[in-house]
């Protein structure tokens, strides 16, 4: 990776990372207000140093598309919101049974389960009262309620959650390719697709051609995310990952190299940074920062 | 009570059922479509015969400000999707561990624990996607926008939510009256007035000065459905109440009877009753229902 894109791509994670973690910090309920509990569990899993992936995407997909940092906030919030809370209940005794996450005890382990459960819940409902309410965003109603509702189909029942659930009923299954890939879609990729989307739609007059293009990025991004995620699970180290690595094998779930093998993993993941890629070639250099988005899912090393 | 105004009543919730029961079939994902038994456990949580008291106050309330049924059936949906939602979570082992349910096994009995939590985070998803898509909704894209505020901000950490929070750290306290209150005003208080809102939000142009007698209504109405509740889990039995008669005594948590005394509680519960039927004196007789639906709170045996 030539170092200069490099430099780019650092300077605009670290910009964005403060500006989502500080608008993170200012729709969070302080601790002082009641019930002061959940709010500092609810702070506990938001506030924690996450790579932020998803807000990048809305930051970088709503540039792209002229769009200001500004009405941007919201939307970046709300997928990381939803982001957390979506790991909160993950970590669950009744779910993955995980007790590290990002480096620190999972959220159950450190508030108790009813608390982590309630803490999730309330992360979800907050991301929807972010988009219906913040007054910096878009002042088209109608594009507020386009996000909303493509926020909602992916993380619901036939996305996010219904990966879950196909991912929770895969264990110790054999997976064929197609299904696996049916189920990263879902429980991940449905997200990163909607992530990009409210970038896009944050821009004042988004054409169809650019949502579609930005659209298809999302998917190859949200795959290769997924296979990297399975590579690493393989291949990094529990330090590094800041969650337990082999998690996966340990569980006997499938994943990318269980079925293809590391190497083939790895091409598959490369095949689709370059498909990615190639999907922005309409766009113009303020689409610079995706393509280099698209780059650090293949290469990240956490 | 007058046989006339009961006969009124008993029709408008019996065609109001029907509907509201058919809209949310339409709305819930067939269980047909993958993942299944995630589909077949939201729909075992939602269709079962509930009383829909909330359903009931958002076309009761749209209709007081003579909205059509049309547009009061997808806010009808959204906030019964929400407290499915919310007993589903409640009824968890680390919550209340409950085991019976509108007369049938809980979500978790008959699903399993991963299953019914990941119902309940659907269920939510889904009553939020509603409000954002439903194409029969009132076509004001910013009172839509309010109504998914108003939603969000009842069923966040600072309503629905954080009254259940309050609640599993009260179980074996003693709380004063206003404490139990400021807890009840948040953990059911808060949806059935959202309830009310959303209707009146459906109205073609709302003014504040009937929001504002909808709302106060709404908060009475809230706060003596609760008093009934709890004097219900020490009069009423299990057979009719679908759920364990008993169950707040036996976890020691504290109820309006368990502080005033029954006697008080039911004298506190007709004074809500009628502060609530004198805030809508400035309707006409299209708030009929809402007043029927005021006394309905009070004196409901299940």
């Amino acid at each position: 990776m030539p170092s200069s894109s490099t430099t780019l791509l650092d300077r605009f994670m670290r910009q964005h990372r403060s500006r989502v973690d500080a608008a993170l910090d200012r729709w969070l309920p302080k601790v002082e207000i009641q019930p002061s509990v959940l709010h500092e569990a609810m702070r506990y899993a938001v506030l924690d140093g996450g790579k932020r992936l998803r807000p990048m995407l809305v930051y970088a997909a709503g540039e792209a598309l002229r769009a200001e940092d500004r009405v941007l906030d919201g939307p970046a919030c709300a997928v990381e919101l939803v982001h957390a809370y979506s790991l909160i209940h993950d970590d669950l005794p009744c779910m993955d049974n995980d007790e590290l996450r990002r480096g620190k005890p999972t959220c159950h382990i450190a508030f108790g389960e009813a608390t982590a459960l309630l803490a999730g819940d309330s992360l979800q409902t907050l991301a929807f009262q972010i988009l219906a309410r913040d007054s910096h965003m878009t002042t088209n109603s109608s594009a507020r309620l386009q996000m909303i509702g493509a926020l909602a189909q992916a993380v619901g029942s036939r996305g996010m959650a219904g990966g879950q659930a196909i991912d929770l009923a895969a264990v110790g299954q054999d997976l064929n390719l197609l299904q696996l890939e049916n189920m990263h879609i879902r429980k991940t990729g449905a997200l990163i697709r909607a992530s990009v989307t409210l970038g896009a739609l944050s821009a004042l007059e988004p054409d169809d051609a650019a949502l579609y293009c930005l659209d298809h990025y999302a998917k190859c991004v949200g795959l290769a995310f997924q296979i990297r995620d399975d590579i690493l699970d393989v291949e990094g180290d529990t330090e590094t990952l800041g969650k337990s690595q082999g998690a996966d094998k340990a569980r006997n779930k499938p994943t990318y190299p269980s079925l293809l093998g590391v190497g083939a993993s790895r091409a598959k993941a490369m095949e689709l940074y370059q498909e990615a890629e190639a999907s922005l070639s309409q766009l113009d250099e303020h689409a610079e920062i995706l393509r280099e988005l698209a780059r650090y899912t293949v290469e990240r090393i956490r």
